[in-house]
């Protein structure tokens, strides 16, 4: 007899890491900032117009489509917004991988592109970094039906150049190439101006990072219209108001207080540049991270120990289980306080 | 030359309704609730802890969740929750209805019903609503992917009774079916208990009308573990986090104040009987409407006349295009003193 059962999507379900709620924890295991968001924003909350969350929120985002627009200098109708840059990313699959031939991205990246992938029944081939954890241009020379770099990579931290991002594009300017640069206000090196030049690439962002928001999530793409275009029809033929009314306000005040978004992540940036000497001292072994985590490994005690260990201590890292990543720890970057006692807690270790 | 543009997925964008944004308007075209939400809600903003908006929200929304499960007496596992019904409906649709077999909901009803079908490829029919605006039941009984029924149903207003549910279920008990109740606080007679007694029956609901928090972009479902289990799959699959920390926080305030619900909501079922008697007085017919908004018709002059000399007032009702809906419009239910000054302007107009 048949069963509404049969017709049920069936898939791997996608498990989220770890959040564990402890009050003495130290939290390294999610990328996120360890400094609240702009003070700015504790005024949005408090002269918030409250009466306004019973009507539905303006379609379009305007407010903050706007004021992305203007920090970038980039025109409204190249700027898509989404809930968080997951939700960005997964309509960006949704919008421009329809082909038979498989999409590209590495053995290594973001966990999530092969779970859209399946998802969405996309067929996808993912060539393997090289064994310092690089991406190799030529593995993205064949047929495909897209491209995704994610840019610094995740979790390995490294950053490909102009020169390698252009080498890849010229030789696939017939898909769309996204670039996923959720990590990219460590570096600075943003790929932008590339969609100046070429119609076919569009670079994703987040405030979840560098903007201390992932408690609301906003991510967002940027492109030439026609991109954005198409992502907007998708959008809408799934959710008509996908951005909350504070989504919306408290991005605003976020993305405008730019002295504040300099200071918080040029002091990550000095906190992750002592860690990776202090680490170094330890024996740890990494790339050259341009983010706001480090992917290491011990030259002698294995990642699952050091893991076991920090974690009884209530220190929580990131760790993997992928064949050529499991000796490694991913470690967010947290307040020098944090990365104080976590490399304490690790000298007692290694 | 192939190009990025051949990979598209082309589809006919949505377009929502108008939001205009004039001060002095009469907005009674999208269904909105005309009060306020929950005072409790400005304490959640006044007491929220900014600095966890740092932090990526819990995956699971529990808070949330478990706030529903316990006003609705059901197991947390029997609750979903999104950002808005539509994110919920859209996750259904695309969980359930993976069957060759064309889904089934009728010719007049909430119009994202197909909008879905056709984004995620899924054949669909609409058998149509008999000259009363009901369903027919015997239209279910043939074989299909899966069933979707608006109850009461949009944007007609009309409920279909207990004994017809029964019948189309028996009748679809190989298939998931789906009961969207957005507008049942209004007339109270939710469905949930049939969820208890049938294993493929999901009931959909939202704090979009209700509960005044169309802003916030909450919609939640409840059914038996194993649905709302496979649903929590695909979406883990697409968005880790899709719920804000404010949505869940501002949700959990709007849940928990019963009274207030209760209040305002019985308050605009007194204004719609009212609104009902005069707009009869006045000429127009329409379906005995269980939801917070009437459509109507009237005998001697078009809808499109009506719409437009409101629209020249600044009172704003909706307008839809379908051949045999054209010359009704739907009036949300506002404030007592809004729907006199509509029933004023009205009244210089029929």
């Amino acid at each position: 007899m048949s069963s509404w059962k049969d017709n049920l999507r069936t898939i791997d379900p996608y498990v989220p890491g770890e959040q564990p709620q402890l009050s003495d924890m130290i939290k390294l295991n999610t990328n996120e900032n360890p400094y609240p968001p702009s003070p700015k924003a504790r005024d949005v909350l408090t002269n918030f117009a409250l009466d306004t969350l019973r009507l539905y929120p303006d379609p379009d985002s305007s407010l903050l489509v706007n004021a992305i627009a203007k920090r970038y200098e980039v025109g409204a109708d190249q700027v898509f917004v989404g809930v968080g840059s997951d939700d960005v990313l997964a309509i960006a699959f949704m919008t421009f991988f329809n082909s038979k031939k498989p999409i590209l991205f590495p053995d290594i990246t973001y966990s999530f592109y092969d779970v859209w992938a399946t998802l969405f029944n996309i067929p996808f081939e993912r060539p393997a970094l090289d064994d310092d954890f690089n991406l190799v241009a030529a593995d993205y020379y064949k047929e495909n039906g897209g491209v995704v770099i994610a840019n610094p990579n995740a979790p390995t931290g490294i950053v490909q150049n102009e020169s390698f991002l252009r080498d890849v594009i010229e030789h696939n300017r017939d898909v769309v190439v996204i670039i996923d640069e959720a990590y990219v206000d460590f570096c600075g090196e943003s790929a932008l101006y590339l969609t100046k030049e070429y119609d076919n690439v569009l670079i994703v962002q987040t405030f979840s990072k560098s903007r201390s928001m992932a408690g609301m999530r906003i991510g967002y793409a940027m492109g030439n219209p026609e991109l954005i275009n198409a992502m907007n029809d998708v959008r809408f033929s799934y959710n008509s108001y996908p951005m909350t009314r504070l989504s919306v306000a408290l991005g605003v005040a976020a993305i405008e207080d730019e002295d504040y978004f300099q200071a918080t992540k040029n002091q990550i940036i000095e906190t992750r540049e002592w860690t990776k000497r202090e680490l170094k001292a330890l024996g740890f072994t990494f790339g050259d991270s341009k983010t706001n985590f480090i992917f290491a490994k011990h030259s002698t005690v294995d990642a699952e120990v050091i893991f076991d260990k920090l974690r009884e201590k209530h220190i929580f890292v990131r760790h993997f289980s992928g064949e050529r990543i499991r000796n490694y720890l991913r470690i967010s970057i947290g307040t020098m306080a944090e990365m104080e006692k976590f490399i304490d807690e690790l000298k007692k270790i290694v």
